[in-house]
């Protein structure tokens, strides 16, 4: 499979690994990618450079988004929350158009200070915003709930542990739940909300998340539900 | 110990029942007893009459709002989050001064359509709103995340699950926490978020909560968090 990943920070770069590892063809998307690849500091995480990271990952190519979208069958968005929208209009709604797309990003709002807010949020959801741009686009909102190394080695985390999927098209949810157990997520932990008007619930598990990793003091955690 | 717990509905009720069966006095507050004892219809939720149940619980008795804050050492919120506040003015801040108001509500808000959204939500809460309406009273935000059912009785959700705590004060949340553990829960499975305004993140649990209720089919389910 043909894989388009759009955003080139830690969770681009985690997921775009791991499928690259499978067996897929992956391109990454970026605005720029002469820009990306000569930036020789690491990202505001601590991050190194993307061309660094890239040098160790030769059979992942870096285009600009349109490039990347066309190239993909399956896209996956982990650009910023609120440069989503942008990323995905350059990367072109023909590029996008009946494909399935794994939106990762939350709509993060620092802009009202620390700890950020999010942006919409409560009656409306980034993957909802998402959704209506681009209707021909089928969008499936998952692995948005956790540590990016968790999204592709479940088995850091003991014990059961749960993976959300929300999402208008009954087919890509399926698609996207074989994606999952291919990352190592058994499939009694996949857990489909409904439509993609649930992104709202997993988008607002954010702020409890960053609560959460102040409170354990580390990112290996995942929420579970139990006793369903 | 004397319970005041303000509110008449399924979670008071359930709340009520709790610490009477531990052996403690328990005043239920309502705005109004005459009219609360009145009804003979089933609430909305199709619950009997608050004066049916009171029938099978003869040692809690139920006053005014102001008379079971008066009489209450802690205080447990469970009224509707969109009359919360008036209903703890009613109880009056000096009745709620130097006590421990245990915060079980949640800010709903029907008015936009079902699924319910939330008010406040994102950059404010309800556990906050009190917290500042009442800065004399030890707010701690905890068990809103569940099925009232399963508050009194976690084993009714096989396997490990969490109850979260907010709030200011240290000792308020150890005294709730020495609550929970009353209740049945393991000291383990209670995670300290941190300070009241951790209350956003909980508040914001009820939309994924609404949409996993009708997902999974049933209410016995509670969030874990796998790996803390």
């Amino acid at each position: 499979m043909r894989y388009a990943v759009l955003g080139t920070g830690i969770v681009g770069r985690t997921i775009a690994a791991k499928l690259a590892s499978l067996g897929h063809e992956v391109v990454i998307g970026t605005r720029d990618p002469k820009a990306t690849l000569s930036r020789t500091e690491p990202d505001g995480y601590g991050n190194p450079p993307f061309a660094e990271w890239l040098g160790f990952h030769d059979r992942i190519r870096l285009e600009t988004f349109a490039d990347a979208a066309a190239f993909g069958e399956t896209l996956v968005n982990t650009t910023a929350g609120d440069g989503s929208l942008q990323a995905l209009e350059t990367a072109g709604a023909a590029n996008l158009a009946g494909k399935v797309l794994i939106d990762i990003a939350n709509p993060l709002d620092f802009s009202q200070g620390m700890p950020p807010s999010l942006n919409p949020v409560n009656t409306d959801s980034l993957g909802e915003q998402i959704q209506r741009a681009f209707p021909e686009t089928k969008v499936v909102k998952t692995l948005n709930t956790m540590n990016s190394q968790i999204m592709v080695q479940p088995s850091r985390v003991a014990g059961e542990h749960t993976v959300f999927v929300s999402g208008d098209d009954a087919g890509a949810k399926q698609a996207v739940t074989d994606v999952l157990i291919s990352f190592g997520w058994p499939e009694s932990s996949v857990i489909d909300l409904g439509d993609i008007s649930t992104a709202r619930g997993v988008e607002m598990l954010l702020p409890i998340w960053l609560r959460l990793w102040g409170a354990v003091g580390h990112a290996d955690f995942n929420f579970h539900i139990a006793g369903a």
